[in-house]
Protein backbone atom coordinates (compact mmCIF):
# COMPACT_ATOMS: atom_id res chain seq x y z
CA UNK A 1 0.00 0.00 0.00
CA UNK A 2 0.86 3.36 -0.01
CA UNK A 3 0.87 4.80 3.23
CA UNK A 4 1.51 8.26 4.78
CA UNK A 5 2.29 9.39 8.30
CA UNK A 6 1.48 12.74 9.25
CA UNK A 7 3.57 13.14 13.08
CA UNK A 8 6.72 11.37 13.52
CA UNK A 9 6.89 11.25 17.10
CA UNK A 10 7.17 8.12 19.10
CA UNK A 11 3.87 6.29 17.71
CA UNK A 12 3.97 7.92 14.18
CA UNK A 13 8.01 7.13 14.08
CA UNK A 14 7.49 3.63 14.92
CA UNK A 15 4.26 2.96 12.52
CA UNK A 16 7.05 4.48 10.16
CA UNK A 17 9.57 1.91 10.94
CA UNK A 18 7.32 -1.08 11.16
CA UNK A 19 5.59 -0.35 7.90
CA UNK A 20 8.05 0.43 5.52
CA UNK A 21 9.84 -2.78 4.59
CA UNK A 22 6.73 -4.19 2.98
CA UNK A 23 4.78 -0.54 1.85
CA UNK A 24 5.95 2.69 -0.12
CA UNK A 25 5.62 4.92 2.82
CA UNK A 26 5.86 8.62 3.55
CA UNK A 27 6.11 10.56 6.46
CA UNK A 28 5.73 14.44 7.46
CA UNK A 29 6.20 16.33 10.64
CA UNK A 30 5.33 20.20 11.22
CA UNK A 31 8.89 19.87 12.96
CA UNK A 32 12.00 20.34 10.95
CA UNK A 33 14.46 17.77 13.17
CA UNK A 34 11.53 15.45 13.78
CA UNK A 35 11.71 15.11 9.79
CA UNK A 36 15.17 15.47 9.56
CA UNK A 37 15.67 12.32 11.91
CA UNK A 38 13.44 10.15 10.46
CA UNK A 39 14.63 11.19 7.09
CA UNK A 40 18.88 9.95 8.56
CA UNK A 41 16.92 6.69 9.69
CA UNK A 42 15.79 6.41 5.61
CA UNK A 43 12.34 7.15 5.93
CA UNK A 44 11.26 9.26 2.82
CA UNK A 45 9.84 12.28 3.87
CA UNK A 46 7.19 14.91 2.27
CA UNK A 47 7.97 18.69 1.67
CA UNK A 48 3.93 19.45 3.00
CA UNK A 49 1.33 17.67 5.13
CA UNK A 50 -1.09 18.19 1.67
CA UNK A 51 1.66 16.07 -0.25
CA UNK A 52 1.23 13.01 2.01
CA UNK A 53 -2.15 12.51 -0.51
CA UNK A 54 -2.96 10.32 -2.86
CA UNK A 55 -2.33 7.57 -0.97
CA UNK A 56 -4.02 4.22 0.34
CA UNK A 57 -4.03 4.88 4.26
CA UNK A 58 -2.80 8.38 6.06
CA UNK A 59 -2.08 7.62 9.54
CA UNK A 60 -2.49 10.55 11.56
CA UNK A 61 -0.14 10.38 14.59
CA UNK A 62 -0.15 13.87 15.49
CA UNK A 63 -0.72 15.47 19.33
CA UNK A 64 -4.02 15.15 20.59
CA UNK A 65 -5.01 18.74 19.57
CA UNK A 66 -3.49 18.65 16.28
CA UNK A 67 -5.65 15.41 15.34
CA UNK A 68 -8.90 17.21 14.30
CA UNK A 69 -7.29 20.01 12.73
CA UNK A 70 -5.34 17.47 10.53
CA UNK A 71 -7.23 14.86 9.52
CA UNK A 72 -9.83 18.15 8.71
CA UNK A 73 -6.40 19.53 6.10
CA UNK A 74 -6.50 16.06 4.31
CA UNK A 75 -9.96 15.03 4.25
CA UNK A 76 -10.61 18.31 2.30
CA UNK A 77 -8.54 16.19 -1.04
CA UNK A 78 -7.94 13.11 0.57
CA UNK A 79 -9.20 11.41 -2.59
CA UNK A 80 -10.30 8.17 -1.69
CA UNK A 81 -7.44 7.58 1.05
CA UNK A 82 -8.31 6.27 4.33
CA UNK A 83 -7.44 8.81 7.13
CA UNK A 84 -6.53 7.10 10.81
CA UNK A 85 -5.88 8.33 13.40
CA UNK A 86 -3.81 7.01 16.67
CA UNK A 87 -4.82 9.38 19.22
CA UNK A 88 -5.73 8.00 23.07
CA UNK A 89 -9.14 9.39 23.09
CA UNK A 90 -12.03 9.25 20.45
CA UNK A 91 -14.79 11.14 21.03
CA UNK A 92 -13.22 14.36 18.80
CA UNK A 93 -12.50 12.18 15.53
CA UNK A 94 -16.20 10.77 15.80
CA UNK A 95 -17.94 13.92 16.49
CA UNK A 96 -16.01 15.42 13.76
CA UNK A 97 -16.29 12.35 10.95
CA UNK A 98 -20.46 13.23 12.01
CA UNK A 99 -20.26 16.43 11.81
CA UNK A 100 -17.92 18.74 9.88
CA UNK A 101 -16.02 15.91 7.61
CA UNK A 102 -16.58 16.18 4.01
CA UNK A 103 -18.97 13.65 2.51
CA UNK A 104 -16.16 11.34 0.13
CA UNK A 105 -14.03 11.54 3.66
CA UNK A 106 -13.25 7.95 4.76
CA UNK A 107 -12.26 8.20 8.66
CA UNK A 108 -11.58 5.58 10.93
CA UNK A 109 -10.34 6.42 14.59
CA UNK A 110 -7.20 4.15 15.83
CA UNK A 111 -5.90 3.74 19.23
CA UNK A 112 -2.92 1.36 19.42
CA UNK A 113 -2.51 0.72 22.75
CA UNK A 114 0.74 1.39 23.47
CA UNK A 115 3.70 4.15 24.21
CA UNK A 116 6.03 5.12 26.65
CA UNK A 117 7.10 8.24 28.66
CA UNK A 118 9.46 9.14 26.28
CA UNK A 119 8.69 10.88 23.27
CA UNK A 120 10.13 11.55 19.78
CA UNK A 121 11.22 9.89 16.71
CA UNK A 122 14.84 8.95 18.72
CA UNK A 123 12.41 6.70 21.19
CA UNK A 124 10.56 5.12 17.82
CA UNK A 125 10.77 1.42 18.10
CA UNK A 126 9.53 -1.22 15.20
CA UNK A 127 8.56 -3.68 17.79
CA UNK A 128 6.58 -0.61 19.83
CA UNK A 129 3.00 -2.04 18.72
CA UNK A 130 3.95 -6.12 19.14
CA UNK A 131 1.80 -7.97 21.30
CA UNK A 132 -0.50 -4.77 21.83
CA UNK A 133 -3.96 -4.16 21.31
CA UNK A 134 -4.90 -1.88 18.51
CA UNK A 135 -8.31 -0.22 19.09
CA UNK A 136 -10.76 0.68 16.30
CA UNK A 137 -13.59 2.78 16.30
CA UNK A 138 -16.11 3.38 13.17
CA UNK A 139 -16.83 6.71 12.65
CA UNK A 140 -20.00 7.65 10.27
CA UNK A 141 -17.59 8.30 7.28
CA UNK A 142 -15.81 4.36 7.80
CA UNK A 143 -17.18 2.27 5.57
CA UNK A 144 -16.28 -1.79 4.91
CA UNK A 145 -13.09 -1.34 2.96
CA UNK A 146 -11.46 1.53 5.24
CA UNK A 147 -12.17 -0.57 8.20
CA UNK A 148 -10.04 -3.71 6.35
CA UNK A 149 -7.41 -1.21 5.82
CA UNK A 150 -6.90 -0.29 9.12
CA UNK A 151 -7.17 -3.48 10.49
CA UNK A 152 -4.23 -4.72 7.73
CA UNK A 153 -2.44 -2.08 8.81
CA UNK A 154 -2.69 -2.59 12.82
CA UNK A 155 -2.56 -6.36 12.36
CA UNK A 156 0.74 -5.47 10.15
CA UNK A 157 2.57 -3.85 13.07
CA UNK A 158 1.96 -6.72 15.09
CA UNK A 159 -0.89 -5.37 17.05
CA UNK A 160 -4.77 -7.67 18.50
CA UNK A 161 -7.20 -5.46 16.70
CA UNK A 162 -10.15 -5.08 18.79
CA UNK A 163 -13.19 -3.09 17.73
CA UNK A 164 -15.62 -0.56 19.78
CA UNK A 165 -17.22 3.03 19.73
CA UNK A 166 -15.80 6.01 20.88
CA UNK A 167 -17.96 6.44 24.06
CA UNK A 168 -16.83 3.05 25.30
CA UNK A 169 -13.23 4.26 23.96
CA UNK A 170 -13.24 6.98 25.74
CA UNK A 171 -15.04 6.24 29.46
CA UNK A 172 -12.58 2.73 29.29
CA UNK A 173 -9.01 4.56 28.99
CA UNK A 174 -10.28 7.14 31.91
CA UNK A 175 -9.91 4.15 33.96
CA UNK A 176 -6.74 2.64 32.30
CA UNK A 177 -4.61 5.33 31.47
CA UNK A 178 -6.43 8.99 32.92
CA UNK A 179 -6.47 7.00 36.67
CA UNK A 180 -3.25 5.48 36.76
CA UNK A 181 -1.65 8.50 35.40
CA UNK A 182 -3.41 10.53 38.38
CA UNK A 183 -2.58 7.95 40.76
CA UNK A 184 1.29 8.22 40.02
CA UNK A 185 1.25 11.85 40.51
CA UNK A 186 -0.50 11.57 43.98
CA UNK A 187 2.12 8.30 44.60
CA UNK A 188 4.66 10.50 43.68
CA UNK A 189 3.69 13.69 45.45
CA UNK A 190 3.29 11.61 48.65
CA UNK A 191 6.11 10.11 48.23
CA UNK A 192 8.01 12.92 48.99
CA UNK A 193 7.57 12.34 52.75
CA UNK A 194 9.57 9.52 52.75
CA UNK A 195 12.80 11.65 52.80
CA UNK A 196 15.73 11.23 53.93
CA UNK A 197 15.01 7.56 52.64
CA UNK A 198 13.13 8.26 49.01
CA UNK A 199 16.40 7.71 47.21
CA UNK A 200 15.81 4.14 48.61
CA UNK A 201 12.77 3.21 47.06
CA UNK A 202 13.06 0.06 45.56
CA UNK A 203 11.43 -1.36 41.78
CA UNK A 204 7.84 -1.35 43.26
CA UNK A 205 7.38 2.36 43.65
CA UNK A 206 9.47 3.17 40.89
CA UNK A 207 6.82 1.21 38.43
CA UNK A 208 3.95 2.63 40.48
CA UNK A 209 5.10 6.44 39.55
CA UNK A 210 6.35 5.58 36.06
CA UNK A 211 3.33 6.97 34.50
CA UNK A 212 4.17 10.42 36.31
CA UNK A 213 6.64 10.90 33.87
CA UNK A 214 4.36 11.52 30.73
CA UNK A 215 5.21 14.46 29.14
CA UNK A 216 3.36 17.22 30.39
CA UNK A 217 1.13 18.09 27.38
CA UNK A 218 0.37 14.50 26.71
CA UNK A 219 -0.96 14.27 30.63
CA UNK A 220 -2.87 17.17 30.58
CA UNK A 221 -4.68 16.29 27.08
CA UNK A 222 -5.29 13.02 28.97
CA UNK A 223 -6.77 14.37 32.29
CA UNK A 224 -8.51 18.16 30.45
CA UNK A 225 -9.62 16.32 27.05
CA UNK A 226 -11.80 13.77 28.56
CA UNK A 227 -12.80 15.77 31.81
CA UNK A 228 -15.85 14.48 33.06
CA UNK A 229 -14.40 10.54 32.13
CA UNK A 230 -11.20 11.33 34.00
CA UNK A 231 -12.85 12.85 37.22
CA UNK A 232 -15.14 9.73 37.15
CA UNK A 233 -12.17 7.39 37.55
CA UNK A 234 -9.92 9.24 39.46
CA UNK A 235 -13.38 9.27 42.23
CA UNK A 236 -13.49 5.10 41.72
CA UNK A 237 -9.78 5.35 42.40
CA UNK A 238 -10.56 8.16 45.91
CA UNK A 239 -13.45 5.58 46.69
CA UNK A 240 -11.05 2.22 46.75
CA UNK A 241 -8.01 3.98 48.82
CA UNK A 242 -10.59 5.21 51.30
CA UNK A 243 -12.21 1.71 51.72
CA UNK A 244 -8.66 0.42 52.35
CA UNK A 245 -7.61 3.25 54.43
CA UNK A 246 -10.91 2.89 56.49
CA UNK A 247 -10.23 -0.89 57.00
CA UNK A 248 -6.89 -0.37 58.13
CA UNK A 249 -7.54 2.05 60.50
CA UNK A 250 -10.92 -0.08 62.17
CA UNK A 251 -8.07 -2.75 62.05
CA UNK A 252 -10.61 -4.77 59.75
CA UNK A 253 -8.13 -7.49 57.89
CA UNK A 254 -11.55 -9.46 56.19
CA UNK A 255 -12.38 -6.32 54.61
CA UNK A 256 -8.56 -5.68 52.99
CA UNK A 257 -7.89 -9.26 52.00
CA UNK A 258 -11.49 -9.10 50.19
CA UNK A 259 -10.40 -5.95 48.57
CA UNK A 260 -6.91 -7.22 47.45
CA UNK A 261 -8.91 -10.34 46.07
CA UNK A 262 -10.46 -8.22 44.27
CA UNK A 263 -7.72 -6.48 42.62
CA UNK A 264 -5.87 -9.49 42.16
CA UNK A 265 -8.53 -11.09 40.52
CA UNK A 266 -8.65 -8.34 37.79
CA UNK A 267 -5.30 -8.40 37.27
CA UNK A 268 -5.74 -11.96 36.32
CA UNK A 269 -8.01 -11.22 33.15
CA UNK A 270 -5.22 -8.35 31.90
CA UNK A 271 -3.39 -11.68 29.57
CA UNK B 1 31.93 -15.69 57.61
CA UNK B 2 29.76 -18.66 58.78
CA UNK B 3 26.59 -17.45 57.99
CA UNK B 4 22.71 -19.20 58.93
CA UNK B 5 19.92 -17.88 56.93
CA UNK B 6 16.26 -18.79 58.71
CA UNK B 7 13.82 -18.44 56.10
CA UNK B 8 14.32 -19.77 52.98
CA UNK B 9 11.95 -18.04 50.42
CA UNK B 10 12.27 -15.40 48.36
CA UNK B 11 14.71 -12.72 50.40
CA UNK B 12 16.35 -15.98 52.52
CA UNK B 13 16.95 -18.15 49.47
CA UNK B 14 18.01 -15.49 47.64
CA UNK B 15 20.75 -14.14 50.51
CA UNK B 16 21.32 -18.31 50.14
CA UNK B 17 22.48 -18.03 46.89
CA UNK B 18 24.27 -14.69 46.77
CA UNK B 19 26.50 -15.80 49.83
CA UNK B 20 27.48 -19.69 49.22
CA UNK B 21 30.15 -18.96 47.10
CA UNK B 22 32.35 -16.66 49.69
CA UNK B 23 30.70 -17.70 53.25
CA UNK B 24 29.95 -20.96 55.16
CA UNK B 25 26.41 -20.81 54.50
CA UNK B 26 23.39 -23.28 56.17
CA UNK B 27 19.76 -22.46 55.41
CA UNK B 28 16.52 -23.46 57.74
CA UNK B 29 12.87 -23.18 56.98
CA UNK B 30 9.90 -24.58 58.85
CA UNK B 31 8.82 -25.36 55.21
CA UNK B 32 9.77 -28.80 54.64
CA UNK B 33 9.22 -28.00 50.89
CA UNK B 34 11.52 -24.82 51.14
CA UNK B 35 14.28 -27.17 52.76
CA UNK B 36 13.89 -29.58 49.82
CA UNK B 37 14.56 -27.20 46.68
CA UNK B 38 16.73 -24.97 48.79
CA UNK B 39 18.74 -28.33 49.76
CA UNK B 40 18.79 -29.39 45.71
CA UNK B 41 20.16 -26.24 44.64
CA UNK B 42 23.37 -27.24 46.69
CA UNK B 43 22.36 -25.37 50.23
CA UNK B 44 23.46 -26.88 53.04
CA UNK B 45 20.52 -27.14 55.36
CA UNK B 46 20.04 -27.44 59.48
CA UNK B 47 17.31 -29.60 60.74
CA UNK B 48 16.13 -27.23 63.32
CA UNK B 49 16.71 -23.91 63.63
CA UNK B 50 18.86 -23.67 66.48
CA UNK B 51 21.45 -25.54 64.48
CA UNK B 52 22.04 -22.31 63.02
CA UNK B 53 24.05 -21.19 65.56
CA UNK B 54 27.19 -21.01 66.24
CA UNK B 55 28.15 -18.64 64.03
CA UNK B 56 29.32 -15.11 62.79
CA UNK B 57 25.44 -13.85 61.90
CA UNK B 58 22.20 -15.47 61.32
CA UNK B 59 19.55 -13.69 58.84
CA UNK B 60 16.24 -14.07 59.91
CA UNK B 61 14.07 -13.85 56.76
CA UNK B 62 11.01 -15.59 57.65
CA UNK B 63 7.49 -14.20 56.99
CA UNK B 64 7.28 -10.14 58.75
CA UNK B 65 4.93 -11.81 62.02
CA UNK B 66 7.48 -14.98 62.68
CA UNK B 67 10.01 -12.18 62.84
CA UNK B 68 10.47 -11.19 66.39
CA UNK B 69 9.84 -14.96 67.45
CA UNK B 70 12.61 -16.23 65.30
CA UNK B 71 15.08 -13.43 67.00
CA UNK B 72 13.96 -14.65 70.25
CA UNK B 73 14.34 -18.00 69.96
CA UNK B 74 17.62 -17.48 68.13
CA UNK B 75 18.85 -14.82 71.17
CA UNK B 76 18.55 -17.46 73.51
CA UNK B 77 21.90 -19.09 72.90
CA UNK B 78 23.06 -16.98 70.03
CA UNK B 79 26.51 -17.07 71.74
CA UNK B 80 27.93 -13.76 70.43
CA UNK B 81 26.52 -14.43 66.90
CA UNK B 82 24.94 -10.81 65.00
CA UNK B 83 21.16 -11.62 64.38
CA UNK B 84 19.99 -9.50 61.28
CA UNK B 85 16.73 -9.34 60.13
CA UNK B 86 15.47 -8.75 57.03
CA UNK B 87 11.77 -7.53 57.09
CA UNK B 88 9.95 -4.85 55.66
CA UNK B 89 9.42 -2.94 59.18
CA UNK B 90 11.32 -2.15 61.80
CA UNK B 91 10.03 -0.98 64.94
CA UNK B 92 8.40 -4.36 66.04
CA UNK B 93 12.24 -5.52 65.72
CA UNK B 94 13.58 -2.66 67.63
CA UNK B 95 11.28 -2.81 70.52
CA UNK B 96 12.02 -6.21 70.85
CA UNK B 97 15.53 -5.55 71.09
CA UNK B 98 15.24 -2.63 73.38
CA UNK B 99 13.14 -4.55 75.65
CA UNK B 100 13.23 -8.39 76.00
CA UNK B 101 15.83 -9.28 74.21
CA UNK B 102 18.65 -11.23 76.36
CA UNK B 103 22.07 -8.46 77.44
CA UNK B 104 23.99 -10.54 75.81
CA UNK B 105 22.14 -10.36 72.52
CA UNK B 106 23.70 -9.03 69.25
CA UNK B 107 20.56 -7.45 66.78
CA UNK B 108 19.93 -5.15 63.49
CA UNK B 109 17.67 -4.43 62.13
CA UNK B 110 17.88 -4.88 57.99
CA UNK B 111 15.37 -3.94 55.07
CA UNK B 112 17.05 -5.22 51.59
CA UNK B 113 14.71 -2.65 49.72
CA UNK B 114 14.28 -5.33 46.74
CA UNK B 115 11.99 -7.85 45.69
CA UNK B 116 9.06 -8.97 43.66
CA UNK B 117 5.32 -10.26 43.44
CA UNK B 118 6.39 -13.80 43.35
CA UNK B 119 7.29 -15.66 46.08
CA UNK B 120 9.15 -18.23 47.61
CA UNK B 121 12.67 -20.21 46.56
CA UNK B 122 11.85 -20.96 43.21
CA UNK B 123 12.10 -17.03 42.83
CA UNK B 124 14.99 -16.84 44.74
CA UNK B 125 17.40 -14.72 42.86
CA UNK B 126 21.74 -14.29 43.54
CA UNK B 127 20.98 -10.91 41.77
CA UNK B 128 18.04 -9.68 43.90
CA UNK B 129 19.74 -6.94 45.45
CA UNK B 130 22.22 -6.19 43.40
CA UNK B 131 21.81 -2.02 42.59
CA UNK B 132 19.32 -1.98 45.49
CA UNK B 133 19.12 -0.11 49.37
CA UNK B 134 19.70 -2.00 52.06
CA UNK B 135 18.41 -0.30 55.04
CA UNK B 136 20.28 -1.04 58.43
CA UNK B 137 18.22 -0.36 61.60
CA UNK B 138 20.96 -0.37 64.89
CA UNK B 139 19.07 -1.34 67.98
CA UNK B 140 19.73 -1.28 71.62
CA UNK B 141 21.42 -4.67 70.93
CA UNK B 142 23.48 -3.33 68.61
CA UNK B 143 27.22 -3.04 68.27
CA UNK B 144 29.78 -1.49 66.55
CA UNK B 145 31.27 -4.47 65.33
CA UNK B 146 27.64 -6.16 64.89
CA UNK B 147 26.99 -2.82 62.68
CA UNK B 148 30.16 -3.90 60.51
CA UNK B 149 29.33 -6.96 60.18
CA UNK B 150 25.80 -6.55 58.55
CA UNK B 151 27.06 -4.17 56.63
CA UNK B 152 29.60 -6.18 54.38
CA UNK B 153 26.28 -8.87 54.51
CA UNK B 154 24.54 -6.15 52.59
CA UNK B 155 27.53 -4.93 50.55
CA UNK B 156 28.33 -8.47 49.33
CA UNK B 157 24.94 -9.23 47.81
CA UNK B 158 25.39 -6.18 45.96
CA UNK B 159 23.47 -3.56 47.86
CA UNK B 160 23.99 0.09 48.67
CA UNK B 161 23.84 0.60 52.95
CA UNK B 162 22.09 3.87 54.50
CA UNK B 163 21.66 3.62 58.13
CA UNK B 164 18.20 5.20 59.85
CA UNK B 165 16.22 4.76 62.51
CA UNK B 166 13.43 2.36 63.17
CA UNK B 167 10.64 5.33 62.97
CA UNK B 168 12.42 6.99 60.46
CA UNK B 169 12.28 3.67 58.25
CA UNK B 170 8.71 2.69 59.31
CA UNK B 171 7.73 5.86 58.45
CA UNK B 172 9.17 6.17 55.14
CA UNK B 173 8.03 2.61 53.76
CA UNK B 174 4.10 3.43 54.30
CA UNK B 175 5.26 6.06 51.76
CA UNK B 176 6.82 3.89 49.48
CA UNK B 177 5.28 0.46 49.88
CA UNK B 178 2.14 0.62 51.98
CA UNK B 179 0.86 3.73 49.74
CA UNK B 180 1.85 2.20 46.00
CA UNK B 181 -0.03 -1.28 47.18
CA UNK B 182 -3.11 0.35 48.13
CA UNK B 183 -3.24 2.87 45.34
CA UNK B 184 -2.60 -0.59 42.74
CA UNK B 185 -5.51 -2.47 44.47
CA UNK B 186 -7.60 0.67 43.95
CA UNK B 187 -6.21 1.22 40.21
CA UNK B 188 -6.94 -2.54 39.58
CA UNK B 189 -10.58 -2.30 40.99
CA UNK B 190 -11.90 0.83 39.39
CA UNK B 191 -9.98 -0.55 36.38
CA UNK B 192 -12.78 -3.67 36.12
CA UNK B 193 -14.90 -0.46 34.87
CA UNK B 194 -13.04 -0.56 31.52
CA UNK B 195 -14.81 -3.90 30.83
CA UNK B 196 -15.06 -4.61 27.66
CA UNK B 197 -11.55 -3.14 27.26
CA UNK B 198 -9.75 -3.89 30.20
CA UNK B 199 -7.94 -7.09 28.55
CA UNK B 200 -6.47 -4.15 25.97
CA UNK B 201 -4.65 -2.41 29.23
CA UNK B 202 -1.42 -1.32 27.96
CA UNK B 203 2.32 -1.13 29.77
CA UNK B 204 1.16 1.86 32.11
CA UNK B 205 -1.85 0.17 33.93
CA UNK B 206 0.00 -2.98 34.20
CA UNK B 207 2.61 -1.14 35.64
CA UNK B 208 0.59 0.97 37.98
CA UNK B 209 -1.41 -2.24 38.93
CA UNK B 210 1.35 -4.94 39.71
CA UNK B 211 2.01 -4.64 43.46
CA UNK B 212 -1.88 -5.76 43.30
CA UNK B 213 -0.04 -9.01 43.16
CA UNK B 214 1.48 -8.73 45.99
CA UNK B 215 0.83 -12.12 47.91
CA UNK B 216 -2.06 -11.59 50.49
CA UNK B 217 -0.36 -12.24 53.85
CA UNK B 218 2.77 -9.83 53.15
CA UNK B 219 0.51 -7.05 52.03
CA UNK B 220 -2.19 -7.46 55.06
CA UNK B 221 1.02 -6.93 57.18
CA UNK B 222 2.79 -4.55 55.32
CA UNK B 223 -1.29 -1.93 55.28
CA UNK B 224 -1.65 -3.88 59.46
CA UNK B 225 1.60 -3.89 61.03
CA UNK B 226 2.04 0.06 60.59
CA UNK B 227 -1.02 0.31 60.45
CA UNK B 228 -1.39 4.78 61.34
CA UNK B 229 1.81 5.46 59.00
CA UNK B 230 -0.21 3.38 56.51
CA UNK B 231 -3.49 5.44 56.91
CA UNK B 232 -1.61 8.25 56.79
CA UNK B 233 -0.07 7.39 53.14
CA UNK B 234 -3.16 6.55 51.98
CA UNK B 235 -4.59 9.24 53.04
CA UNK B 236 -1.72 11.64 51.30
CA UNK B 237 -2.61 9.80 48.36
CA UNK B 238 -6.31 10.46 48.32
CA UNK B 239 -5.46 14.02 48.56
CA UNK B 240 -3.43 14.84 46.06
CA UNK B 241 -5.65 12.59 43.61
CA UNK B 242 -8.94 14.93 45.58
CA UNK B 243 -6.98 18.14 44.54
CA UNK B 244 -6.33 16.59 40.59
CA UNK B 245 -10.12 15.93 40.14
CA UNK B 246 -11.20 19.10 41.53
CA UNK B 247 -8.67 20.64 39.40
CA UNK B 248 -9.79 18.49 36.20
CA UNK B 249 -13.36 19.19 37.26
CA UNK B 250 -12.94 22.86 36.95
CA UNK B 251 -10.71 23.14 34.00
CA UNK B 252 -7.75 24.58 35.75
CA UNK B 253 -4.96 23.39 33.67
CA UNK B 254 -2.25 25.22 35.22
CA UNK B 255 -3.09 23.41 38.79
CA UNK B 256 -2.67 20.17 37.45
CA UNK B 257 0.83 21.10 35.38
CA UNK B 258 2.08 22.29 38.35
CA UNK B 259 0.99 18.87 40.60
CA UNK B 260 2.58 16.75 37.56
CA UNK B 261 5.15 18.90 37.44
CA UNK B 262 5.99 18.24 41.79
CA UNK B 263 5.18 14.79 40.77
CA UNK B 264 8.26 14.69 37.85
CA UNK B 265 10.64 16.20 40.35
CA UNK B 266 10.01 13.14 43.22
CA UNK B 267 10.45 11.29 40.10
CA UNK B 268 13.71 12.15 39.39
CA UNK B 269 14.99 12.22 42.85
CA UNK B 270 14.93 8.44 42.59
CA UNK B 271 18.26 7.65 41.40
Amino acid sequence: MKIGIAGLGLIGGSLALALRDRHEVTGYDNDERARGAAKADGIRIATHLDDLVPADVVLVATPLSAIVPTLEQLAAHSDGAVLLDTGSLKRAVADYAAGRAPAGARIVGGHPMAGTTSAGFSAADPGLFRGRAFLLVPTARSDDGAMAVAGTVAREVGAVVTVCSADVHDRAMARLVAGPLAAAAALAVAGAQAEPLLGAAGPGFRDSTRLADTPADLAAELLFGNGADAAAAIGSIIEGLTQLRDAVERGDRDYARSFLQAARSVRSELS
